[in-house]
């Protein structure tokens, strides 16, 4: 079998797969990414999770044809290092996230960005296929974006893509990112568990912190999200409300600018919460769009919850 | 020699030049443009602007190589028709303007999109040249963009660029298009003015309509604005600091999504107000910008108040 690994680096969880020559997933394996430690506790947990995605494909990593790492922060693609990846341990300075994984796994390793990785993935394997131009919405730890137009990534100077961080209320709440107003400040995961925690001080009632504390968890999951959602829970559908709406004014600031064809929603909340929210930030995009009468196409990522692991595979393909 | 006509269609005036082959400005005339009547009307005032222009430049209409026209509303190049140009008297449907301006003048008549044309003049011919990536904001009646990425100016379905309705307030102020909080309904002057209106209803005072009337004009235009914040009008400070906050809050977003290398700010007010306001915006950007240490280029429009009408002349050259 030619097979190539995929890792996605999330701010929650590390997410290992394993393909053959036509994408289609052998085996997969997960592991909660480190609250502790540094950058080599995380690369060690990166490197078990694809030594299990690998066992469970019935393949050596070092028989990989290679393996593709989709990481957060600066990722310099000639060297494998990783800067300033915020949300993961200890990692303000620079590591060589490359070379370490590649003398673990055996085999070759290719870094990307995580949400580049995802929207090519999107883009040549899921929804967005039969699209010249398209803008993945990936709502997880953070909310990254990955613009697409004439078939090829758009990367501006280098940094383009940031739709988290688009403005969408002047002096609005505060960001992870210490600014003020941005789209991820309401609708990142860990954004809105930060709000969560600061409206249980102030006296709030809520069962995220029970649900997470019952399923022995650290931090506020997008599965934890879910169950308080489903279970009717007030500040957690409040809270959910106002990222749909957040969300839904950026890619509508976004698309009166670009006019792209398609939007593609990934990311573990975005995956989560799947279909039916995907189709109320459709709806709630709706008033914001200037030529309302052709609004673009609003799909939920194909490739789920392994979309990241998947599109970083594609970088060893190449 | 042989020269073109270019004709800015501007919600408050009309723009004509006549440029020679190296695209220096050989004569140029405005009219305001007419505030009742319809479609007919208008085009008789931008006939009479184009005779002008070519009468200061020493030619017949008749003789130029052609005339291009940079207009709002819907621009169907191939048959000279534009429909649905709000902030014109009565052009809710569709009007002949190619055709009609064809036989007053006797030459080709070109049209195209108002803030493309612009776009394109400054990419080719102002501050955008040294740039191969470019926004371009034109601030006046209304807030149009105009997008270059890669040399080329992206339109995607036909419709992008409105960066004045990309949202800085959800819930925000209502904007002439009927939406709430987009970036225009603070700073497009068409707002302003309604903005200031109700203001001096609920009794706020404010020399900007004695400025209006004194100089006999209908309406607040960038000059009456101009003249308004240099006597120290704290109504006009107020509404040019909160357009100002606007224009920088959509634009900032526009680059953490595009990351381009230049914005230019062009239009009516933007010119107008140009070096000092020009500073002030990007000063505001910095806030929002996600690659702080790397900001665009921000540059006035370097080809002025001629601009839209220049680009449009490069309609016939083509």
């Amino acid at each position: 079998m030619q097979a190539r690994g995929g890792i996605d680096l999330g701010g929650t969880k590390i997410q290992a797969v394993v393909v053959d020559a036509r994408n289609a997933v052998r085996g997969e394996a997960r592991r909660p990414t480190p609250t502790k430690g540094g950058p080599q506790d995380v690369a060690n947990a990166m490197s078990e999770a694809m030594a299990d995605a690998a066992e469970l494909a019935g393949v050596e990593t070092d028989s990989l044809q290679g393996v593709g790492v989709g990481s957060p922060g600066a990722v310099d693609q000639a060297t494998g290092e990783v800067s300033q990846a915020r949300n993961l341990p200890g990692w303000e300075g620079t590591f060589g996230l490359g070379p370490q994984l590649s003398d673990a796994l055996g085999t070759n390793v290719a870094l990307g960005n995580d949400v580049d990785v995802a929207t090519d993935g999107e883009f040549e394997l899921g929804v967005g296929k039969p699209f010249d131009s398209l803008l993945g919405v990936f709502w997880g730890t953070g909310v990254g974006g990955g613009v697409i137009l004439n078939g090829e990534r758009w990367t501006g100077r280098g940094a383009a893509g940031e739709i988290g961080h688009m403005v969408v209320k002047e002096n609005g709440r505060r960001c992870p990112c210490g600014r003020l107003g941005c789209m991820e400040a309401y609708a990142g995961r860990s954004a809105m568990e930060h709000k969560a925690r600061r409206e249980v001080e102030k006296g709030r009632k809520t069962s995220l912190f029970k649900i997470m504390e019952k399923r022995g968890r650290d931090r506020l999951t997008s599965g934890i999200w879910w169950r308080a959602v489903k279970h009717e829970d007030k500040l957690a559908i409040e809270l959910i409300d106002q990222a749909i709406e957040a969300i839904a004014t950026a890619t509508a600031s976004a698309v009166n600018l670009l006019d792209i064809e398609a939007v593609v929603i990934g990311g573990g909340l975005g995956t989560r919460f799947g279909e039916p929210y995907v189709k109320r930030i459709a709806k709630a995009m709706q008033p914001h769009l200037f030529s309302d009468d052709r609004p673009p196409k609003i799909e939920v990522a194909a490739l789920g919850d392994l979309g990241g692991a998947i599109g970083a595979s594609l970088l060893v393909a190449r």
